[in-house]
C-alpha cells in the first residue's frame, strides 16, 4: 500500500510529538501515547504498544481505522497498536472536532486523579487553557473502549480539553495531535502549580466572570492564529 | 529598514536569553517572555506571541515602540508580539532605570501567587538578590497594560526586582534583559526553597539589619562589577 | 580467558542499562547497581564498586559466579564488584526465574522505606506493573548476603517485583536486567505519584478484583510480546 | 609566572567539577563555588566571583594563598575570586586534612538550614557518607572569614563532611575537591529523601550502633580504594 504524503507527514509529526512527552516529564519508560487523525478519512495513527520512546520511528506508528482495527498491510502493522487504541478510536469517532488524543500518567495530575479530585481553576494559565476546572472521569479498567466513553461523557459538560481518569491518569484532546500534546503539558503544569499552592494553604479563587474573560481572550486572540500561521 | 548593530546584537542576546527560561524550569510550551530595551531609543524587542521556544530566532524577535506598537516593516514584524507587550511597554516607559522585563509562570512562585502570599525573606540568597520579601501585586486580567501598572506600583515600595501577580505568575525587571532573567531564576529558586522550608515547620526569620547588610554587600561588592566586566 | 558472544553482548547491554538509572533520576553519583545473569550458566555480570556512571564501560562490568566471587582473570576482574554483590548473587541463586536485579536509593521510594511503609496500590499503573502494594523488607546492614535473604523472603508473598528495604532503598528483580530496570523506574514513578496524592488527602483505593484484572491484562496482553518481539 | 603541571591539572579538574554542581541540581545561575588545595603548598584555586557556570574555564580559576589573597600576576588574577574566598581559606588553613571545599544553596538542604534544623540520620546512605546527622552552624553574614570559623567549629564535633549554615546553604569538605563535591551531592540527596519521608509521617530512626557499622564499612571497604585506584 502506498501512503499519501499527508499520512507520511503525519507519521513524522506524531513521532516527533511523542518525544515531547518524556521531554516535558509526562511519561516514564513506555507509558503514554498520542494519536493523530488523518484528515478527511476514517483513519488515524497511534503509538505502537510497549515500545520505548527512544525506539519510536515514523514508520512504527500504527495506522488504524476509526473502529480501532489496524489497516492490514500498512506501514507499522507489524506492531500491535497502543493498548488504549479502542478508546482513542471512540473519542475520534464521537468528537469530529478532535484531531488528536494524548494519554499520560503525568505525576501531579495522576495524584489528583488518585483522590478523584478535580483541579480547581485558581491560576490564570488554567483559565486561559481550560476555561475552568479540570474534571475527573469515573473509574474503569483498561483495554476496551470504556475509557473513551468516559472521556467523551466527562468533557461534554466542560470547556476543558483535559480529563483526569480516576486512579489512572490523564487524557487530553485537541484540534490536532500537537494541540492535544500542548493540553497534556499545560494540564500537568496546572496540576503541579495548584498542588504546590494547596500544600501551604488555600489558593484564592478566580471569579467566574474573570475565568470566562481569560478563556475567551486566550482562545481568540493569543498567538499567531489571526494570521493563520499558528 | 536597516537595523543598527546594537539592535542586531540585542536580537541575538534576547533569543539566547529566552533559552534560559526552559533550561531553568521557569516555563513550559510557549508561556513566558522577555523584553529588552534598545538603549537611547524609544524602542524595545520582545518575544513573538505563541511560538515555541525551540522555534525562536533572533529575526523573530519583534521590534516595538514604547507605546506598545510594532515598528512597521521591521524584522520580525510579520509576527504578533507577546500578548503581554503593552505591560512590558508600560514598565519600560515608567521605569527608565529598567532595561529588561521577564514574565514567567514558574511553578513555585506561581503557587505563592495563587495564595496571594508574599515570599518571606528567610534565606540569605533572597536578601542578597531582592533585599527583602518578594511582594504580590493585585489581580487583574491579561491583554492591556494594567499588569504593567500593577508591576510599577507594587515594586515602588520594595527593593525587590520581582513581583508575584495574584493568581497569575511572576514579572521581574533588571538593568538589562540578562539581569531580569537572573532575577526570574533567583525568584523561582527562592520560592522553591522557602516553600520546602515551610512544609516541615516555620523558617527562622533573618533580622532586618542583616537583610540590609546582605543586600548592600551583594549589590555593591559581589561579582566582577568593580572592574566593569560583569 | 575468551568470552562468549553472549557475555560480550550482555556487557554492552548492562553498561547501557546503568545509564538509565541517572537518566530516570534513580541515582546520584556512584550509588545504585544492576546485575545480569548469564543465561544457562552459574555466572552473572555486575557494576564495579564506587565508579561514576560516566566512567562505566562494558569492559569494567565484573563477571561473578553465583557464589558471589569474581571469576579470576576475567575482563573487569581488576575492579571490585559492587558492595551489594553477595545479595545480588543470593537472589539469583534462589530465584531461577530472575535474570536481573537492580538496586537504587531513588528518593520517593526511599522516603517510604524510611517510614517502613509499603506503597499502597491506588493507581492503575501500579496494579499493571506490581499487582498490588510494594512491600517493605526488614532493616539490615550492608555488605553480606542478608539483604538478598530479605529480598527473597519479602517478595515470596507478593506479585511485586520491587521491594523497599527499611531505611535503605529499593531492590527490583526481573526476567532479565532490562525488565528489572523497568521495575525500578516504575517503582519510583509509583512512589512519587502516591506520595503526591497523599500530600493533599487520602487516595481512593482500587478494589482488589480490579487490581487483579489490571495485573492480568498487563502481564499477558500489553506490548509486543504475543509476537515474540518485545 | 609559569605554573607547575600540578596547578594546570588542578585547574582542569576544578573547572570540570564546577559543572557537576548545576548538573546535580545544586546551584542556579552563578551561585555556588568549589576550591581545591594545591598539595604541599600554601595555595589553592577557587571559582571567580559572579561568573556563569557556562563561562568558567580552567584559566579563569583564581589562584589564592591560604591567607585569602590572590597570587599577583597569576593566571585568572584578572578576576575577583569568589566572595566566599576568605572562608574557604580559613577552612583550608585550619583543617590540613581537607583538600577541597564546596559551597551551594541546594534547595532541600537550604530548606533545613532555613529552619535551623539538622538532618537526622534515618537512611543508610546518610550513615555511609556522613556517619550521623548533618549539623547546622549558627547564622552569620557573608564576606569575611566568619563562615569559615563556623564551619570548622561545627564540624569539629561530627563525622559529617557537610554543614548546613543557618538561613544560608551548605558547605562541604573533602580530602580533595572531588570528594567535597561528592559530599555536596550526597548531602542534597539526603536532605531531599528525609524531607520527603517526613512529609507523610515520621521516619524510623536507625540505631546508633548500626550507624557506626555502616559508616565504618563504607569509609573503609567501599569502592576501589583498597587498590588505590579510586
Amino acid at each position: 500500500m502506498t501512503e499519501t504524503d499527508t499520512v507520511t507527514a503525519l507519521r513524522e509529526q506524531l513521532c516527533a510529538l511523542h518525544a515531547e512527552l518524556p521531554r516535558n516529564g509526562l511519561v516514564v519508560w513506555t507509558a503514554g501515547n498520542v494519536s493523530a487523525r488523518i484528515p478527511d478519512s476514517d483513519m488515524f495513527l497511534i503509538k505502537p504498544s510497549g515500545l520505548s520512546f527512544d525506539d519510536l520511528t515514523p514508520e512504527s506508528m500504527v495506522l488504524c481505522r476509526l473502529d480501532g482495527t489496524v489497516v492490514p498491510g500498512s506501514l507499522g502493522s507489524e506492531f500491535s497498536p497502543s493498548s488504549d487504541t479502542a478508546s482513542h478510536a471512540y473519542v475520534l469517532r464521537h468528537r469530529p472536532d478532535v484531531g488528536g488524543v494524548v494519554h499520560t500518567h503525568s505525576p501531579y495530575a495522576t495524584a489528583w486523579a488518585a483522590r478523584h479530585e478535580p483541579i480547581p481553576c485558581v491560576i490564570t494559565g488554567m483559565a486561559d487553557e481550560f476555561g475552568g476546572e479540570i474534571p475527573v472521569g469515573r473509574f474503569t479498567t483498561i483495554g476496551d473502549e470504556s475509557i473513551g466513553e468516559i472521556i467523551v461523557e466527562t468533557l461534554a459538560g466542560h470547556r476543558s480539553r483535559a480529563v483526569l481518569l480516576a486512579n489512572h491518569g490523564v487524557f487530553t484532546v485537541g484540534r490536532d495531535a500537537r494541540d492535544a500534546v500542548k493540553a497534556a503539558v499545560m494540564c500537568e503544569d496546572a496540576a503541579r502549580t495548584v498542588h504546590l499552592a494547596r500544600q501551604l494553604g488555600e489558593p484564592v479563587p478566580i471569579e467566574p466572570h474573570h475565568v470566562d474573560a481569560l478563556f475567551d481572550r486566550y482562545q481568540n486572540v493569543y498567538g499567531q492564529r489571526a494570521r493563520g500561521d499558528h
